[in-house]
């Protein structure tokens, strides 16, 4: 097909409040692949030393792939794109670390904070300095009762307007993931399962739902990546990639965690922002640290999927 | 007034995937008014051959009023702004096409599908190529029932995007119509009643609501547009035209012919997807064909006020 | 910091239906500091001649500050930038002047209507001519039982999309603060209340919401401007400033007259449209004229803080 032009580059503007790692900056001025790691994993998902381990491992799974990694942060007010191992290992000790999300990532810069970089933030950085490829673990979304309280994340609006490609075992189960399909369709996102007629659910490889639409191989989503730029169509592309069966807690007993851990969060009034924690603290007490041993699986399979599809793209 | 400029020219990485129907090139090439048309209502809205017999019919009534019709599908891949009559004629016997919207109309070129173009997808090929008036019968809106369900259509979101004027009966009766001009007003999109201070219903002259905007003429239509465009608002604009009163059915009989779709649908444990065809489905029956002559007027009345529109946006 | 350069230009295509009154040019030429103003206040937030001397002396409080204040409104067909005396005067006199968004505005443009324009509006007009800074009272939002009724203010997406600095006490109390700054975090615009922690409720200084972001200076939220810019992130901005602690009516006691003034809209079956208006004129009653001399208040002390970030950002 005829190759796009590249559909975003550094504003002159931006450059000075950016610093770009030596071997991404290499790899995105040779064309190389390049793959995107969002830092909130780091700072708000996982106890220290784990989630120093794990990020090391997502760039070391990526680097052996054949692409780059590039973990993306906020450090006293610097956008890092890709971190040193020491930077790396700094980020994973900070307390005290903002969650950036679209609405304060300029606020940290200005400010000179430091924050890991949710979803959405770590799209906007990505877009900024032309990687196409980002890998995760799952999306935000829309909250359970959130037809009561309007709890729904900014990733969800991220991915209608920032055209990067998300690898992720879908949205986070504890999610209403129903409605967070519903308002990917109407914000036009593309949603595609990796292989599967069925919209993974994060730690479990089925939920109840028709993926809206499947591809089978890293060649296929370059391709509909760069399609969809052709036709200037904004946006990003939304990949649920299901955690391997192996690694999987599968969809009707991960149902019952859930439920209890929500029944819990009910009987101890936790509420708002504090919900999510609690949840997933609570699950991982329920399934005795397999939700965390499937969450890494998840992250490198992903990883794995995103080098792919960014090493499509460069050539 | 001042002539704006003209807002769109297609981007040349999107050229290699559009056909261009020859009568349409000649007429965008040379100024001359040119009507979009959707392909759903071909594609999933009634049986062949009356599908093919209405969308000619369509055709050649925006052809009488002095303006060049182009229905726009996806066919194995291709964009097809404008279709000769053996296209149409055989998109309208191809069983299994796509409904496509702004998430999956890339999907459906990059894979080569073919698939019927809803109101926001027809509305991103028609920009594409520098199309400003689309003649459809409703478009879709906010479901019933949606402040639990989130089902929300694309059409919304893209009318808050895209500057495409889409003629139309309203949204379809079966829809949310309150709640769905409430979005368009968060969203910031103008809805014109023509000649009327009351929303139309679809089938029906009349809803309970009152116009947000009224115009009274094409000209004026023509006119909101370009100054729109001249002040820099992105997006379109929805023009609501009552179907002719020697075809409608009052609001009053229409509302009992819902319930009981509704009723049945509820009692047969119809949902998701499956609602809106089985409504319209029941709505044909309980009517005894009334309801699908009505769509008929509608569709071509909208065709011949967006005809008026173009030449007088040609002018 | 690196200043950014300007972000937005007149299109040429617009400048024909602008005027921009004689001293606001000429500021706006020589990058002195200009602050916008909104006029439904005046048309339809206050009896004349309260409307009329409060706009008086809020264009009074900014010029004595050292910025030139630019009033918008649409007047017949007209968007001035900027009013004479006479022209306030004769705008504070109109009846039946509409109530302009996003949605409406270029229809006033085009039909030679006269309307006020609301924030969202304001916010467009102040954009076109490059005003950075826009001094209102609250803004709207989210409405108490829109998780039924949809009904939610144009105000949140052009905050979203418009890159202008809104200086507020926050959204108006009668609104859903909670579900309001839901949006306002799904839509990826920064709420930063001035000086303090907590979100404030308009005629209160406190609500029971912690704020976003909270910064505790004019050059501060300058800067985050300026960052927001430079880093292409699109949108506004929202500045929630708490009225002065001797103009207030406290959280609590504001809360039961807001409360009884529901009850009576309730009561007289109010709805739509007509809600607003009402709460406002009871709760004027309930408070014995209190609440518009707490609302004349914190339109002033916005207006002084907007002058010292307009005059920050022109340095
Ligand atoms: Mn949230
Ligand atoms: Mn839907
Ligand atoms: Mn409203």
């Amino acid at each position: 097909m005829t190759r796009t032009k590249e559909i975003t580059m550094t504003p002159e503007t931006a450059r000075p409040f950016i610093d770009i790692h030596v071997p991404v900056a290499a790899a995105l001025a040779a064309g190389k692949p390049v793959v995107a790691l969002e830092s909130t994993i780091i700072t708000h998902g996982m106890p220290y030393p784990d989630n120093s381990a794990m990020a090391a491992n997502v760039e070391k799974i990526i680097t052996d792939e054949g692409a780059v990694p590039a973990t993306i942060a906020v450090v006293n007010g610097r956008i890092k794109i890709g971190l040193s191992d020491g930077e790396r290992e700094s980020l994973a000790m900070t307390g005290g670390a903002m969650k950036l999300s679209r609405a304060d990532m300029a606020y940290a810069v200005a400010e000179g904070r430091t924050g890991g970089t949710t979803v959405a933030a770590t799209m906007i950085a990505a877009h900024l300095v032309g990687i196409k490829v980002f890998a995760t673990g799952g999306i935000g979304g829309v909250h359970k009762g959130a037809e009561k309280s309007f709890d729904i994340s900014a990733d969800l609006d991220e991915l209608a307007r920032t055209p990067v490609i998300v690898v992720s075992a879908g949205a986070k189960a504890i999610l209403d993931i129903e409605k967070t399909l519903e308002v990917l369709e109407t914000r036009g996102v593309p949603v595609v399962a990796y292989g599967s007629d069925i919209v993974p659910a994060f730690w479990s490889r089925k939920s109840p739902y028709a993926a809206p639409l499947r591809l089978d191989a890293a060649e296929k989503i370059a391709r509909l990546y760069q399609t969809r730029a052709a036709l200037g169509l904004d946006g990003g592309l939304l990949v649920a990639n299901p955690v391997p069966e192996s690694d999987e807690i599968p969809t009707e007993r991960m149902a019952g965690y859930i439920k209890a851990a929500q029944k819990a969060a009910e009987a101890q009034n936790i509420s708002g922002k504090a919900v999510t924690p609690f949840l997933l603290a609570k699950i991982l007490e329920l399934t005795n640290g397999a939700s965390l041993k499937t969450n890494i699986a998840l992250v490198e399979n992903n990883a794995r999927l995103a080098a792919k599809i960014a090493i499509s793209l460069s050539r």
